[in-house]
């Protein structure tokens, strides 16, 4: 894309918007107010059933085409917005990129003109490089929806979503707690979304904990998040940790961390670990989850890991955010 | 898996049915009283349909979500249970588990517990692995199903259903039929479902033919099974002659059946070998055929083939077993 | 497929009506007349839809199945049937032939007859190989239809009447119009349909514009075609110019067309070029575009081009294509 389309952040914020102000696309959690973040979380919190119960359908995108443009590999996050789009009645396309046109040198922009011109509704779409939602939000037609499902490791908004959506249900509330976010900080578009949702609904302080060589670019982090090498100084009496999965490959390459046992060792998030978080604190995991590697293999499986419920969060996350642009498009159209 | 759970088939079968007796998994034919054979066996000839009917359409599976999970390869078994979970009215997820979080090293429970998660009511599984649905279904929750769709050479109890559908279709019983299996018997989940599940309907004789290198490990099998390498032998007086696939790859390693030629010759089900057969005799084949190799391509389009009703047939049975399976899980949690 | 049956166009032709003339395939243009492209036409311009509006939705496929069966990849036309089959109610079942039966050396007739047993009703099928979809065809039973989907370099009817109706809608007719077709003649299905079907629909002049060792197999095209390597003559004064996409391999190996340089400034469409045709004439391309080689890229996405209309009428016709086939299955056993 465009050299000059790189950097603007701040556009992409302000292009999620409706002239009046209704989130159409959703690209990013910047520019993301507090009231209408927790909209999206009440609303959020209507599609979410207990185990074993219906769930819950609705015909707010009946009649409407959801494609699902997973250009990186992916189970769980394709699998939850399929699930979410058919909850409601939308036809989903799930578009094989390995097979697809794009091979054939076509660009992204004429795939998603044709895709726009069969009326594909709304784009779902994850990518490897950075800034390619917010390049096909600008050149869609005014009729049609862009959904960031993870971009490089930038951004991951719906993850962000459905984070703070558990927190709350365990905690009440996010506002004055404290967060720790463990590991590979560095290439987590987790850890950036998720940070810029807690800064926005008022978390009370947030650690970013994670070797010298994953260290995050404090400039995408809020300006009062604690960066630290040190776990113990991180998880202390902390509401909320957070383990961020590592690939193996990276570990051998960092200074001081030779091996697996050695991570978990120093970054690993275990039951002795949670000892000095604070007595009711939950653990989270974006999945899927290295056991014994980043997080312990019994902490995750325990009444205190929330792992589960973000995933079943994040199906009504999904859901709520589908059927609010699906709506507001209609606004504008009326 | 733990080698611990690796050789307690008795276990699963006990595992297939909820407390109140209901059949909630199907994982092997094992366990299966007659009459609950002959119960699904009505209920799936509810399901099946002349050529050109319109298709029998229910929606006792709205709103619930059914999960391919294929980790073999496979079109017609994956088509079959994808056009059955549809005409049922459930939503399906197909996963292309080459592209899934299995390569990022996720466990399959955590890829089970995650779908879970999203509300996944019932796995159809497949794997090249003994054990595998069976492991899962020890783990999935109280309110989720697991159905085996072919599970190494060692189970596929759908594939046996749908052939007792198939022969009573024709021959108005199953009692007293004499049936001859024929071929790779060795590597065959077909062969052992089908002969569970003929001998709990009380077969007259049932003869499994094979070259030596092939022949069945006798414990998988019904202790009155008569073995043999003759097919000549096997096949007189059959009521029913079910060739199976054979992998042309083997046939060079088989002592004496050096070429496809002497395979043919010594194991092919022909026109020729059905004159020692009884009169009305069925020909079956699981599928995909071999035409020429283990069976005569013009036998396998003979009036005296059901192989096409077999398919059908498959259709039917695993919508009754999923109408069954899910009927179960709601009785259970009323 | 037997030696035979390759080159029986005429019987394709006459394959494709139930005794009654009504269309059961679709398979190729020749044999259809005026009055059957017309009403085909008319019928696609009711689920013509302006941007934005809600897509027409029917039940005219409502517990129908149809299966996509590509054996080339393809995106843009499998998303059309696939959404095109789902709009009308359909149960659509998407075969991933890379990891099928195919494999395992089972016939495609085989494939066919196990799918048509599990009421498979409507088979699309793009296949590399000519002579395929009418291969099948001739196999399937009188309940079933087949649509051609792309056939090696010989037909692709869906697309010549897409080109027809987007004409149509632009031009209010095509008898009498000019129509310049440009580049990879030789290779091109969609030249020999389109062609087929503009000289039914009575075009006042075809002009087939290539360099020499891309020019038609005249045999292939209407009689009274216009042939020349010329780009300037093949546009003079034309009211249609349809640039073809050229696989960029074969440009290095063209007589005279060293590279893609040479190939756009002999044979690309350009705003210049199109100076030389009617005044109001349109641009259009089968896609995937190669901007900058056989069309000028900004020309692609100026008023006069109708490229996305394409797309747009290519879900249209395929969804009055499938709701009239299956209405002739339905006549024909009443």
């Amino acid at each position: 894309m465009p050299e000059s389309e790189k950097n603007n952040t701040v556009d992409d914020a302000q292009l999620q918007f409706t002239p009046s102000g209704q989130l159409k696309h959703l690209l990013t959690i910047r520019g993301l107010a507090r009231e209408q973040i927790v909209e999206l979380l009440d609303r959020s919190q209507e599609f979410v059933i207990a185990e074993g119960e219906a769930v819950v359908r609705s015909t707010a995108l009946r009649g409407r085409t959801v494609a699902n443009l997973f250009f990186e590999p992916s189970t769980r996050t394709r699998a939850s917005f399929d699930l979410s789009a058919k909850r409601l009645g939308a036809d989903v396309l799930n578009l094989d990129v390995n097979t697809s046109s794009r091979k054939k040198g076509e660009s992204i922009l004429d795939m998603i003109y044709t895709l726009q011109a069969m009326q594909v509704d709304v784009f779902v779409v994850r990518d490897a490089e950075a800034g390619v939602p917010a390049h096909i939000a600008r050149h869609v037609s005014n009729f049609v929806s862009v959904l960031n499902a993870g971009e490089s490791h930038v951004s991951h908004p719906t993850q962000a979503l459905l984070d703070l959506l558990t927190i709350r249900q365990r905690k009440g509330k996010i506002e004055n707690l404290h967060v720790a976010i463990v590991g590979d900080i560095a290439h987590s578009r987790v850890a950036r979304s998720v940070s810029e949702a807690l800064a926005t609904m008022g978390v009370g302080s947030l650690r970013l904990v994670s070797p010298k060589a994953l260290a995050p670019d404090i400039h995408a982090f809020p300006e009062d998040a604690i960066v630290t090498e040190d776990l113990d100084e991180g998880i202390a009496g902390a509401d909320v940790v957070m383990a961020l999965r590592i690939q193996r490959e990276r570990i051998g390459s960092l200074d001081g961390v030779p091996g697996v046992d050695e991570y978990f060792s120093a970054y690993g998030v275990s039951h002795k670990r949670m000892q000095l978080a604070a007595p009711d604190a939950i653990v989270m995991h974006p999945g899927p989850m290295n056991r014994g590697i980043e997080i312990e293999s019994s902490l995750a499986d325990s009444p205190c890991s929330v792992i589960r419920d973000q995933v079943r969060n994040g199906v009504a996350v999904r859901m709520a955010v589908l059927s609010t642009v699906v709506k507001s498009l209609e606004d504008l159209h009326k």
